[in-house]
């Protein structure tokens, strides 16, 4: 992260905050893009909001860590919380308002008692919405609230996390949203691994032996464009690699990019994705089949 | 109706046809109105549109009978369907455009794999919420759909549909729309019969009788405000004097306008709630507590 001294972007903690904050952007015809994030930024964020610039006039940040999508026995209550720096970070991308709602501006009558959204079945119920079940559900439960509140033209999603990605342009595509999504490829550090705020879970043994997952998945991916044998050997020797690494696999699985659904053989348009564990640390990630 | 020679409003059935109607009202930046029906339009309905337009430069009306609120083996097949009458009928009140959408404009993914909504649980889940479970999930997942497409300032909706007008907005403050809902007072016959287009199932006979349903919910009202008697006593000489008409009754219940809740006794600001049935006609109706 750049320490440009630049100052930070507007904040705003409320409905009527955020809303007197975008209405003159609104009346004046600006495009306005939206980075819904959970904090704890990292480069990926950065260059989310980044490419966010080049779609609208005005970038809006959120910064919500939203209860409804983590599982009971999950990390919401460790997940890590670095608002301060947040903003710093965000000075230096050009972020115009950093939304960092109150949880009566997302959950105005708490979380038992919420109007709530449930992800289209057969994108959420496969991969990570079999691990977490009701996971997706809260995504769109908080995405459709913020696309509400900050009323965007444009909203910027990294492929880090795939299945949410295309779960949102679904969100999008059936409840007739206004607004485009932009997708986002993946930012890596050199030795390949994915950038993720659960990276700061890892010591540094495991942050050594994290960057096998993205290398089993290229090497995956590859293999499948190969047609070197049928995606089930594949895979399985995919969880093989990982396992000997250490991590406890939860799954790899190549899948068609669009709806992921399971491949015929020979089919083009694919992506291996995977989630496995370090210890007490989940990560996923995913790679295109070129 | 009124049957005054005016043109039929602008039609649209896509997203797209929706879009190049509205997108010069939004640009000059006119107030825009929906009035979402399922169609088979009365002067309830039309008063609705009336309304609509002291609060609006323009007035859409919504038509789609929409499947995913009727329950198995209730009226989604047999439902009046009645468009043409319906658009003369907008014409006489000054719609600027009929929204008649395609499914595929409301579900563009089908019913069974749709992103969905859920409606609050403590306001879906009783009354006609206990009765027809999931009718209210429908609702919000219809009307959220005709929230986003539609983007209107206000929404009008029918005191006749009491439960539904508080679930609605309910919606509108938990999802963060930008709209205001008004509220407005049941038309009815002069026998105090509320409009519905249920009604049109009736016979002569069954809607002499129908009226009692009113008559019944008024005076009950009216002993609940004079402290008569507990509430579970009024609600009981209620179910009896129903039955004694020879309605098949559902639920009479006197409950708080705001949330539903069993009222404590003396409380003010209720209201009273009813569906019974007719035959093969369910009939709802309710009445405030002055």
């Amino acid at each position: 992260m750049s320490t440009e001294a630049t100052a930070n972007p507007l904040q705003a903690r409320t409905r009527a905050e955020l809303w007197s904050a975008t209405r003159p952007w609104r009346r004046a015809g600006e495009r306005i893009a939206l980075v819904p994030t959970m904090g704890n930024l990292h480069e990926g964020h950065l260059a989310l909001v980044t490419a966010a610039r080049r779609h609208a006039n005005r970038v809006i940040c959120s910064i919500f860590v939203n209860p409804t999508q983590f599982g009971a026995g999950e990390d919401f209550d460790r997940y890590p919380r670095t608002v301060a720096a947040d903003l710093a970070g965000l000075a230096t991308v050009g972020c115009d308002l950093a939304f960092l709602p109150d949880p009566a501006a997302i959950y105005p009558n708490g979380l038992t008692d919420a109007t709530r959204l449930v992800a289209a079945p057969s994108l959420a119920g496969v991969l990570e919405g079999a691990f977490r079940p009701g996971h997706f559900d809260g995504v769109v439960t908080v995405v459709a609230r913020l696309f509400n509140l900050c009323r965007p033209d444009v909203a910027v999603f990294g492929e880090k996390d795939y299945q949410q990605l295309l779960i949102v342009q679904r969100l999008v595509a059936d409840l007739g949203y206004p607004l485009e999504i932009i997708p986002l490829e993946t930012v890596r550090e050199a030795g390949a691994l994915a950038l993720s705020s659960r990276n700061r879970y890892l010591d540094e043994a495991a942050r050594r032996t994290a960057v096998r997952l993205s290398e089993v998945l290229r090497d995956t991916a590859a293999r499948v464009a190969a047609d070197e044998a049928p995606h089930g050997e594949l895979e399985r020797a995919a969880r093989d690699r990982l396992a000997q690494h250490g991590f406890r696999v939860d799954y790899v699985a190549v899948r068609r990019s669009t709806d992921l659904g399971v491949a015929q053989p020979g089919e083009r348009g694919l992506r291996v994705l995977a989630a496995a564990w370090l210890g007490e640390t989940r990560l996923i990630d995913n790679w295109p089949v070129a």
